[in-house]
């Protein structure tokens, strides 16, 4: 591929809608084009790329046994009412109507579609296990797409579903599921990725982890222990908070705080830390707008994927009236008279001495001792983990909070679908069962952008060589000079003869554009013939991670270059 | 990949909603399950044909310049509403709104999302031609789908998109593109497939062909003279009439024909051929609902497309009421007082002694001569090319017309989306221009279909090597005798070594079940070993077609399977 027939546009300026710097260099590389909120084409760099990403993924997945096959984009939505999803999922769902008013999804996941496919081919025990998988586009009409490739509304995406007959069968499929992710994250360049315990949210069952690129940028918050390697979503990570010094109970006593509403200010008006109070937190139950209370040390934050996982409903913040008996800013758990759901996080079983809400207004507690003054309640985990707290696997202190972006996902489903969709297989006794199910994520394009995400630089991306868009980057300097032509032409038809894929920039630029593009595609390994060159019998081979840059004799360069490219791609083998 | 492992059921009724013997082979075979109306899932059979196809695709594409790119399923309205099509478009168009009710629509097409990834990067005529094309999921809301992957609403296409700066440079692209569908069609097995001259119909621009697989199922009618080579679409096909016989003009007569309303009864009863009458033809404008009387000779039918494309409007079939002035199943030429479009075929130029309606009740006249009796007119060709007619390119009769299915298409577009959408590019002069457009087009799943409509029999398709689902079909009739096990798991092993696609059958079922289930998933070539083949030292080699069927010695089997391979696929190579 010559330089000068490449479609896209590459520029120097950072755009200014570009939040985090793959988005940026992707897009001032030439690989991406906005169309509209979530949605990008592809140009050939990108699409050369994501094309290696799926072979990768393709062949770890054939090696799992599974088989490749397609279901559609446009679903019908009595498959996602059979399961129960039309109603519960919210507007990340796409529904529309067809012509003839028949009522459609944009398929954003494909359990329903998948327990179709296989409903009367898994009729007999005899037939599992099986793993069926495709790499589809598919659309979810997130409410804020973001980072461009990381956060959009259509994504291609590999998922795969195993259906199994026994627990034991599935979580032997699921752990070799997750050893393969990992070898895909080995293969395509982000062997730094890590798996980590989730929460299933909306696809159900009990078991997930996420495959996590620990980043800044990242939205996703980690809980990792280093003592004993426990890693969670801290959506899913049990919080242990740290126990305040334990002191003889005081008295309760009401004290006046004359328009302190919140934590900081009753914090440094009566002289405590945050951790000697108890907060409240007001939410209402999405549909019948039912508040919900949560009492927590005043420390802490509430983690709101436990909160629905525990109410089995969505929720929102609360807005309270003066009918709701809840007066804002002074909640307590005290003699709280109000219709509402209350409930209790771990952090406060057994503390005493805590400052609390005087449900009226300007006033608290001080001196509340849980046990004796509000009873024999129940505790529940309804808290965040929080940087340097409790490991809830090994008890070490000295938790981290990492951010991460989530480049892949594993689900144990167990019968969610099957049971909800009635599909059944008949075991050897000729009893009927629902089988158990596993599904298995990646999104294509993401994985691309967190590749770059972690492997850039000020310049550009700089692309491991198992999904580089090309291999060797060919740059002819000043090639209106004959020698210069004549050689690199010579290199570019002998790589090719060779089997290497090559970008020959045969452009009449300076060699400072040159370089600078040559940043932006970011291939591993670029190749240099100048008049210098030439004059000495070398060519220049430089890595684009400045790990190597060296002169060899021109009759040795096809054989370095090969050496080179070999040595790089040991790099990216699965382990 | 084991038989006894193949995801998928086969059967062997034929499916009552199977109208086409590849869609009822292909639901038999275990290839497709359908999801919703013209909407189907792939199982691994096709799954591996389709991405076969693909592949031979992509390698022409890439073989004639083109870069691969990727543009969304979902697109803004915007872009349709900037080339127009948002609105002349029909309900195949399918809009929908998002969350925050932008107006989006599935991709059906993508000119204009062509011409908006390329905009900025075709702003310089130094950058022209090039060639982008994508493979990527499609969506058109065909109000009848039929005949399973042949018309559907959902379907995987490969869609090009060239660029020019001259009529010329576009001609000599369109024609490299025509000589590489071709040998994508000699290479996935379907040689007999011709082009056509077309109609380009929504497409716009002025030169079209189609590719046509000419079968009797097919649903679009082709005009091929065997004298000159001559080849259309009747959509787009001149009609030339052969002329009727001339006679001496005799007087206009009114005559009686009571209740005579069809063109068939009042020619028995007038005792006159049809091509010795003028029929009218009467439809309504979509949009303004205005009526148009088309009149032909009686032999001939109107053809829409050409009456369309004549009045630049959709129409529908006319509902005649009172008010309209036409009497139904009675109009005719002369003295016709309604208000109404009158358009005349070519077909009733010169002709004398016709017969034709009297515009009121049980009543038509004889002798009309057109030039006489109606006065100077227009005609133009409005009527559809008809089998034995005469030949437009060389006038010879004898046309044939015959029915085909399209299996690609390409089109001069010219600068129909780049004016309508303001992409312009400067000249070396510094003066700004429209580019030129071509577009090329080949569904994927309706060319597996087309592969097994032409090449099939009672038991399943017959796959050519180039895109079956495996090449080799390993049949181990017996398998629990250890002597047949040991001798196919050897083979197995040493095809799979080779790199050979072997689909090995050691299921405990009995050779008919075996072979039945082979004849429908329909690999070129079979090898069986069986208990008498081990007995004499000899495993069997068939061909699906039934070309040879014979048995080698053990120890030259690899050698000849890779030698039958070979030849097979040297029967797909393109010339």
């Amino acid at each position: 591929m010559k330089m000068s027939h490449l479609i896209g546009e590459r520029f120097k300026e950072r755009p200014a809608d570009c939040v985090i710097d793959s988005h940026a260099l992707m897009v001032r590389g030439g690989y991406m084009k906005y169309v509209a909120n979530g949605i990008y084409a592809s140009y050939p760099p990108l699409r050369r790329i994501t094309r290696k990403i799926e072979q990768i993924i393709r062949e770890e997945m054939d090696a799992l046994g599974g088989q490749e096959v397609s279901m559609p984009v446009v679903l019908p939505a009595s498959y996602w009412q059979q399961s129960g999803r039309y109603d519960t999922v919210g507007d990340e769902l796409l529904r529309f109507f067809d012509r003839n008013e028949a009522s459609l999804v944009l398929g954003m996941t494909h359990e329903e579609a998948a327990v179709e496919l296989v409903r009367e081919y898994g009729g007999s025990y005899a037939k599992y296990p099986f793993f069926i998988y495709q790499i589809q586009t598919k659309f979810r009409d997130e409410r804020r797409p973001r980072g461009g490739l990381i956060r959009v509304r259509e994504f291609t995406m590999k998922d795969g579903y195993s259906f199994h007959t026994s627990q034991a069968d599935l979580e032997q499929f699921y752990d070799a599921c997750l050893k393969a992710y990992h070898r895909i994250f080995q293969r395509v360049g982000l062997p730094e990725v890590v798996s980590v315990a989730s929460d299933s949210g909306m696809m159900g069952g009990d078991i997930s982890h996420e495959f996590m690129l620990l980043t800044p940028v990242g939205e996703d918050s980690i809980a990792i222990c280093e003592s004993c390697g426990y890693r969670a979503n801290v959506e899913t990570a049990p919080c242990v908070a740290i126990p305040t010094a334990q002191a003889a109970p005081a008295p309760l006593q009401a004290v006046p705080t004359p328009g302190m509403h919140t934590i900081e200010e009753v914090c440094s008006f009566l002289q405590v830390p945050q951790s000697q109070t108890c907060k409240a937190v007001a939410y209402q139950q999405e549909g019948d707008g039912g508040l919900v209370v949560v009492f927590l040390r005043g420390d802490l934050e509430v983690n709101e994927s436990k909160l629905t996982g525990y109410l089995g409903c969505g929720i929102r913040p609360a807005a309270l009236t003066e009918s709701s008996g809840l007066c804002a800013g002074f909640i307590g758990p005290y003699r709280l008279q109000a219709d509402c759901t209350v409930l209790y996080d771990a952090s406060l079983q057994n503390a005493v001495n805590l400052v609390c809400g005087g449900n009226q207004s300007d006033m608290h507690y001080t001196g509340l001792s849980f046990e004796r003054d509000i009873g024999p309640v129940t505790f529940h985990d309804f808290a965040k983990a929080t940087e340097g707290g409790i490991c809830p696997h090994c008890g070490q202190a000295g938790l981290h909070i990492r951010r991460g972006i989530e480049v892949g996902n594993i689900f144990q489903l167990g019968d969610k679908y099957t049971r909800a969709m009635q599909m059944q297989y008949v075991d050897a006794q000729g009893e009927s069962h629902y089988p158990l199910m596993g599904c298995y994520g990646i999104g294509v394009g993401r994985l691309a952008a967190s590749v770059c995400e972690a492997h850039h630089d000020e310049n550009g991306p700089i692309w491991p060589v198992s999904i580089a868009p090309w291999q060797v980057h060919l740059c002819a300097v000043r090639a209106a000079k004959e020698e210069v032509a004549n050689l690199a032409d010579s290199l570019y038809h002998n790589m090719q003869k060779a089997g290497i894929e090559v970008l020959y920039d045969d452009r009449p630029v300076s060699a400072g554009v040159m370089f600078a593009d040559a940043d932006l595609i970011g291939v591993p390994l670029r190749v240099v013939v100048s008049p210098r060159g030439c004059k000495e019998g070398t060519v220049e081979l430089a890595a684009r991670d400045k790990s190597f840059c060296s002169r060899v004799e021109i009759s040795g360069a096809m054989d370095e270059i090969q050496r080179l490219l070999e040595s790089m791609r040991a790099g990216c083998a699965a382990q």
